[in-house]
């Protein structure tokens, strides 16, 4: 179902406006995402109030990470729009294939909130970030390699910047998978890792002065 | 209550901003549908999990058959809007039509997912379907036919293209509840011949180079 | 808590940027609101499945005019900001109100769904719709009278036709409430006289040609 | 993970467009939270009708609270992202906590209504109104300090007042919480100063004709 929306002569300025557009309703999906996940934090409507809020305690947890890697992939996708000038339909079907595995988070989270100490609850959930991941750097790699949609003036330094990140951050997850024999909690630990693979790939690829 | 927004004397550049406001809210509420889908898949908080994520495999399916349709849509909805220079009542009103059939997708398919093995159940899903593709033919027909709404420089192909790629969508569903007699599944398999419908209406009609 | 948004010297340029993001935001939450008159639409997950889904009759029926008042009251809004070029505080509070009234709506929807036999749940809903007009008028009042935020283009004879269209509406959901004693069911009929109300101010004040 | 947006050698012009792109997915945001709010309405199913709505009022209280809470730093949002030009990764995250704790909204509203005769809940419900808060003036104060992100033209007096009339606000919600041994009751009341508050920050800092 791919297709060429240039097919109509579009001129360079249409094709910004469209590129807009598909931002636009991608931030929707982010937006309500992210906005659902709190749905996951039922109150305690009886028994003793605070014993209630502090077994919320995993869920809230699990809010947290959610919200914090699914903002980390709203602010990968605005950066990579924010050099994106044109589009065709691949890129279209390949961003719906991120805001796919975005609109399963609340469900993800919810799961892990609900059954976290279960090794399938904290694969699924894992894996599902990872799949965002994979899905939003397969995005950005067939936008940026060759600039095939975007400006030539995005230097290759910058391209191996914006898809290692990405990636690493994919790679953690579905390798922390790995763990499970040794307990749900094995996997959870490994997600600890995630501040200092970061930082190897910022040091690898960032130019001095960038974070 | 149709009525004329060029009423006012407004530029043709008004109108361009208008029409992206109609599509900016349209935007909205196919991006808060298309997030809800996932309402219905409700975590097993209790027994055994595995067989508990097993069961629910039906609302998977149905969530994600729902949301490859509405994301398919949805970029129509985007293609056309990218041609759409001006807006009448009418037009405002068919896009309501479209956008009352898109906010009813959580329900038919949480409805399919919930009773798949009921005939009523895949028929009302299948129809609801058939309804989107069928207001959003309308819509397209209205703007695009003698060029009502759009720029001259749209061909008669690109237009003939446009209506026929819903509209075959459309068809698929609506002659899919034929087979009920033979059972829910039959339904469902009839849906498999969309991707060669689609195929058919891509050869048909796109140009060489178009997908 | 009113406020100059001019008066740090905004040009008007960037005053009509900031309408458009008021209006963006109003888009948002008209959008939400829409879609969620859904989530009453509850799938009956046991039981007779064609006699279940007979007993959503009532949700039906007031998911249809919720959609169609809260789709009326959107054009209205889409109109109103498609004339004005500058805003202060009081209007972003009017604004505000609007958009207070429209969060109401799925509670009031589901509520008149539910209960709808009973005369309360009538006269909330009824007065519901109705406060979203007075709303929007006290609004578009405020905007459009002298002139106060919107282009002397607009003629004074426009400006009557968007205050009564909208009031219009408003005062038949308000009267019809003064039929309570006659049953629930007498309110709802009362609503019937809606197109024909729309028709008369249409007469009165659209030019020729406008619908 | 901060990062400089500019890296790549955005003009200014791209600068502008990317900010705008920042706001409208914390509208979203926004907007998702506030009709979110209502989600904690539930109609009664059963019982007499008129006693059901009337146990609805603290949570209709909370509602309202709530609505005017989060559209007030709604329009701080607005105004802020009025005059900043140009972002960086820090202003990022920071606009991300702001959202993080306008997205923990629904909850403990939901949880104030639930639960409002308990100090935790009203003490949570202030505490996270107060974050909001916190997290906008420290949001405000990155951007506007030595016009680090905005543009020459906004005065001291503005900015003063900018970060003063959200950090009033916080302070009345933080404060509140030290008469908990007093009741919830006394919390609440306590909020009752917040008219007076935002009037005395309005004399201090507003220009003549300024609300």
């Amino acid at each position: 179902m791919a297709e060429r929306a240039s097919g109509s002569g579009e001129s360079a300025r249409d094709q910004t406006k469209e590129v807009a557009r598909i931002a636009a309703f991608s931030d929707g999906v982010y937006a309500i995402a992210i906005t659902l996940l709190t749905l996951q934090l039922e109150v305690p409507t009886s028994g003793d109030l605070a014993q209630g809020l502090a077994e919320l305690a995993p869920f809230f947890l699990s809010f947290v990470v959610s919200f914090l890697v699914i903002g980390t992939y709203w602010m990968a996708h605005h950066r990579l729009f924010a050099v994106v000038e044109r589009y065709d339909g691949r890129f279209i079907w390949l961003n719906m294939l991120v805001l796919f595995f975005i609109v399963l988070q609340p469900f993800t989270t919810s799961l892990v909130g609900e059954r976290g100490d279960h090794g399938i609850a904290v694969a699924a959930y894992a894996l599902s970030l990872a799949a965002v991941g994979f899905a939003h750097t397969g995005l950005a790699a067939y936008a940026l390699r060759g600039h095939r949609l975007c400006s030539a003036r995005v230097s290759d330094r910058e391209i191996s910047f914006s898809l290692w990140r990405g990636l690493s951050v994919s790679l953690v997850f579905a390798f922390s998978v790995i763990l499970l024999p040794l307990g749900a909690d094995a996997v959870k630990y490994a997600w600890l890792v995630l501040p200092l693979v970061q930082y190897l790939v910022r040091r690898r690829y960032a130019r001095p002065g960038e974070a």
